[in-house]
This record gives structure tokens, sequence and C-alpha cells, in this order.
């Protein structure tokens, strides 16, 4: 297939000062579900299966690089007393780990089938997914499994929260999430991922748990650094993690700690917008040539919105990054957050992972913030929106 | 037509405390365009045409009460610019001037009608169209005859800004505009406004607008106090204006004026979010008794968005109303800037003007930011999207 006509083409791939690799007037040509060729559209072969992009833009995939997405219930009543003031707490997650063991394996799987499609009307064309809702050996080796059905970016979050029967044996509980409950899930996940915080898992728990998830064979991220200072950033970077999400409240040496390795600062804006609190100092990071990506954080407590391109959008009004930085954070720098070299960048040999705008400039997705501008959306080269 | 199995239906019927009438398990019955019966699901007529609701939301169709989509051109570049520190200044409405004079007529009404079709897939189903890029008898004449092909709501707002054409003689332009720019535009509008702003208009000017509109048979609203105090709103007040939009900078006695009166307060939460200036203190309205409408302003210079959801989202996060205060703002408020009784309202006699939700609740609005939650959309009781 032939996508002819494009005005505006982000390839992301570096061509001098533009990281965004910015082509007009381009045309992809698509072989096999990968990219075979990208150049001037005057220059593209003659294809039987062309598509006329009209001069709209288009983008790489997003890549939503942090959910959590295997869960039943809402909290949209704690969303709605937390408008009104009532402070959002870690806490809140215990409500829908009840909601999810008792919800079937087949309304889990619903549900997640529900929340990939939507998010693929919206360009997301990869979505890690988390478990973290069980917190039993049996919940979490489910939520596993049933998000490895949809996605190979499976996280498994044992470590999300202290489940509440075990609020008086902490050690035991890490125990559980390193132990049987690891060798359960492991089969099933990609990542290990932990929630370092105050009400959450302290430095040390969290150093314990992402190194049994190395030894058994997983890639480490972490939550960390999202309601106040502390040393999820440092432990993130000391245990070589992918990424450390949230990065709300940095040190200068967290920073310098970021900018120093190839641990990526995944800022997470919906969950600021959706829980009132401040958003993380994306150019302080970016000046200091950490790399940043965006991601939605979709999950029911603190940000129930799967939608890259408000993030594109909160990026520019609220941290302050370019359009062009804020797109290269919600696609090149997700694939990076998620170690990732097939995706996110539109060049010969990638996945064919394209979405098109309804709009002339990928500037659009901030300039119209809310609206539907995502027009067509092509992963491994097929139509899915 | 029947509705059943609304799981939470807002009618906006007030009911006790809950001035947004809210019924559980409901069902709507729709006969000739025109609400014919709302209540319980359980005791619903039979009928042969029922649409099941799924237990989700139904809410009025959303009256979007501020647009200016007669235009042409784009100004994404300025947007981009600003959001890297170039403040926002009215002057920059002159660009679209030049590129709407350009355009014929077939290619506004081509773009109107994007934007209409647009902003029904996002659940408005009343739309108010301004003129006002024209800025010559012409051209505003053709604005409000186009806008008028697709909505009752137009509005001249042959005051938006002076063009540059008479920059130095601000009188001749005021002449012109309550003269024969007047003539041609009024017999295709419904309303006149002025731009009642340091950068615009006088509060003098303002005065002269309006009244010879109202001498025309129009019906007069403003816009006031976006940029910075002014007499916007007192004037709004003094001419019996149907509302007064923006509000941003207000004083103790514009809110007072405002709450003693029947002119609406219409927020503008996407100005604020496309230009990072300050929102409107809405609570200090509603508190006040003041009526407060919510639209989106959707424009090519301050605010880019159709998107009433958004706007809900935006008037819950940052301008601290209720989700169900939001809801209401959003229909019966906008239907009350509009001076219409028969829409915004879900009730017998009413228009079946419907948004259903794919959502339990109206909440998810809020707590569903930019996720496209708009299920099915009815105008007059014909499904639109």
């Amino acid at each position: 297939m032939l996508i002819t006509n494009i005005g505006e083409l982000t390839t992301n791939v570096p061509a001098g000062d533009d990281r965004s690799g910015t082509l007009k007037d381009a045309a992809i040509l698509i072989e096999d579900g990968r990219i075979a060729w990208v150049g001037r559209a005057a220059e593209a072969p003659v294809h039987p299966d062309t598509v006329d992009a009209r001069g709209h833009a288009v983008i790489p995939g997003f890549v939503d690089s942090h959910s959590h997405l295997i869960f039943a219930g809402d909290r949209a009543d704690e969303f709605e007393a937390r408008m009104t003031g009532v402070p959002y707490a870690a806490g809140g997650i215990r409500r829908t780990v009840t909601a999810t063991r008792a919800a079937s394996d087949d309304d889990l799987r619903a549900r997640l089938a529900d929340h990939v499609a939507e998010a693929a009307r919206q360009g997301t064309t990869t979505l890690e997914v988390k478990t973290g809702y069980g917190l039993t050996v049996h919940d979490e080796e489910r939520g596993a499994r049933i998000a490895a059905e949809v996605t190979p970016e499976v996280t498994y979050l044992g470590a999300h929260v202290v489940p509440a029967e075990y609020a008086d044996a902490r050690d035991e509980y890490v125990d559980l999430v390193t132990g049987p409950m690891l060798r359960a899930a492991a089969p099933h996940a990609k990542y290990i991922d932990v929630f370092c915080e105050r009400g959450a898992f302290t430095a040390d728990e969290a150093r314990r748990v992402l190194a049994a998830g190395i030894a058994a064979g997983l890639i480490p991220r972490m939550h960390g650094n999202q309601l106040g200072p502390g040393e999820g950033v440092q432990v993130a970077v000391e245990m070589g993690a992918a990424s450390v999400d949230h990065c709300t409240y940095l040190s200068d040496e967290d920073v310098a700690a970021l900018a120093g390795s190839d641990t990526v600062a995944t800022l997470l804006p919906g969950v600021e917008f959706s829980t009132r609190h401040p958003y993380p100092d994306a150019r302080r990071l970016i000046d200091a040539g950490a790399t940043v990506a965006i991601a939605c954080d979709c999950n029911p407590g603190s940000c129930y919105t799967n939608s890259m391109p408000l993030m594109v959008a909160l990026a520019v009004r609220e941290m302050r990054m370019t359009p062009a930085e804020a797109v290269w954070a919600a696609t090149a720098g997700g694939a990076r957050a998620l170690r990732r070299d097939d995706i996110g960048v539109i060049a010969p040999g990638k996945r064919a992972d394209l979405v098109m705008l309804d709009a002339p400039t990928r500037v659009h997705l901030a300039y119209r913030p809310g609206v539907p501008i995502i027009e067509r959306v092509y992963k491994d080269g097929i139509r899915v929106a």
C-alpha cells in the first residue's frame, strides 16, 4: 500500500536540528506490515493500492507506555468528590482491587478489549498494560495472562500497593510478590514494576522487587516521585529501569541521574489533570538531556483517560513542551520507554504503525484540544480505526 | 421512538435540590421530533421502535452558544508560537479577516459544514455561529447568510475588531457597523454582538453598536472582560444582553450586576486553555446567584476547539464546577444564553435533542477527559451522530 499526498510527515528520524524528521509532501510505501520506503510524494512508486492523504498530517502511531487496564469497577464518585476538594490518596487503589478480584475472566477480558479499541480509535497502536489490581497469586497471574492476549507489553505490578490483608505484614507481602506471585505472572509478562512512594513501597522494598523481577528475566520499570520527593528515580536508574514514570517531584540529583542514564522519564499529565496536582517540569528534564516520554496512565482512580491526543495537548499547555516535542514523546519516547526499536519511527524496516490526522499538521493535536481529529489508524499496515 | 434502560437521565427539570433533575432507570418517548413523555423505564409504554441505552447515561444535547465558524485560514503557527511565550493579542483576528475575505462562498460553506458535523459528533445539537471575520458590508452579509443556512442562532459581529483599513477612522467604522453593515446582515441574524475590550471597542462604542442592533430587531450579546477588567459586563447588563461572554476579570460590582439580571455569564474555558490565561471564577458567579453557561468559542485564533465534552472537563478541573453544574451550564445554561426555552431540557414538549454517552453517568465527561464517549446524538428526534 502507498499513502501519498501527506502534507506533513513526522518520521522521528532526526534530520539536522529537527528531531521529528519532518517531511512535507511525502509518501510512505508499506509492504507486509512494514515500512518499505519513505520519501517525497513526487518520487513515490506507482502502486495499485494508494491512499490519498489529501494534504493531511501523518505521525507514527502513539505508543502509550503506561496503563492499568486490568480492572473492574468505576470510581466516578471518588473523582467527583476529589474535584470538590477530597485529596487523592494511593489507598483508593484497594477499592479497585476488591472489584477486580470479584470480576470474572470474561468481564476483565471484555473491558480490556473495549479499552484497547477505544485507545486505537484515538491513535494508540502500542499499549502497555499493567496488572496490579489483583494482588494475589491467582489474580496477578490471570491479569498478566489476559493482558498478554492483546499486547506483548505486559507489566507485572504485584507491588502496586500493599493489599489490606497484609497491612500488618508488609514483609510477607514483598516475599509473595518476589516469590510465588512473580513465578506465576512472569511467564505472561515482559516487565516488572513497583510503586515506590509513601503509602506504597519503600526504596528498599522497590530494590527487592525489581531485583527479583530482573532475576526472572523481566525488564524493570518504576512508578516514582509522583506524590512527593523520594528515592524512586535513584533506585530506577541504579537498577537500569527502562522507565521511571510520573517524575513530578524531582531533585537536581534526580534530573542529573536521568540525564546520565538510558532510563526514560515518562510523564503522565492526565494524572495531574485528574487529581489537580502540579504538573511535572518537562522543560527541566528535556533541557538537562533526559529522554522524556508521555503516556496516559489510564486507570479508574487517578486518571481515567486513554487519550494520547489530550496528553499531547496537556504536554504543550501545561508542561511547555513544543508540539514537536510532545508528539515525539508520545511516539518515539514511548517506544524507548518500552525498549522497542521497531515502533515510534517511520523509516524503512519499522512497523507500519501510523496515524493520519484530519489536520494539516501535528500542531493541531494541541491547537484543537479535545477534538477527535484522528482520521485513520494503521497497525502493522492494517487499518484498525 | 422510545429510548429505554437509561441508567442516568439528566433532564434539567429541577427536582428539589437537584437542579439537574436526575432520574435513574429512565425512559424517553419521542414523537414528531419532540419529547412526548419522560419517566421510569418500568412505566414506559411499549413501542415498536425502541432503543436500549444499556444502562448508559443520557443528557440534553449540548448547546454551544458561542462560536466563530465563518472563517478561512489556519493559525496553528501562531498557536505554536504562543505556547512558547508569545502573548495572545486580539489583533491576530485581522489575519483571519484577510483569509476570510479572500475565500469563496463555497469554501466558507464547506468549512462551516465540516465544523457543524464535527461538533455534532461531539454532542452539540445547537450551535451559535458569529460573523466577524468579514468586516465589510459584503463580507458580513455573506457570513450571516451562510451561517443562517445551518443554524437559526446567527450573530452579527461586525464589531469584532476595527479592521486595519479603519485604524485611523474608528468612528467611521462604527458608523458602518451600525448602519449599512447592520442593514445588510440583520435579515440573516438573530443577535448582535460586540467585543468590548482594550484593543477592540470601548464601552461607549459597544453601547452604540448594541443599541443599533436592538433597534434593528436583534437580541444583544457581548464579548467582555476577557483580557482585563472593563465595562463590558456593566454595559451588557444595562443593555439587557442575553449573555456576556468570557467574564474572566470581574469586579464585585460586575458579579452583583450579573446576579441581579437575566444576562447569562458565558464562560469559555477553552480560551484560557489555549492562551494560558487564568480561568474565570465560576464558583464566585454561581455562589452569587448568576446564571452560568459554558461554551467553546471555537475560532482559529484564541481557541480552535469545538469540544463541549472538553469544556465540561475544564469547567470541573479548572473552574471547580461540579460535573452536574458543568453539564447544566453546557446545556440549559447555553439555552438561556440563546433565550431558547425549547432546548436544554428533557421534558414533554421540548425538542428531542439528546446525547447518549458511552458511560454510566455524566460524571464521565470530566472523569474521562479527551476520550470520545459520545455514543449517539439525536437532534429533533433524528440521529445525527
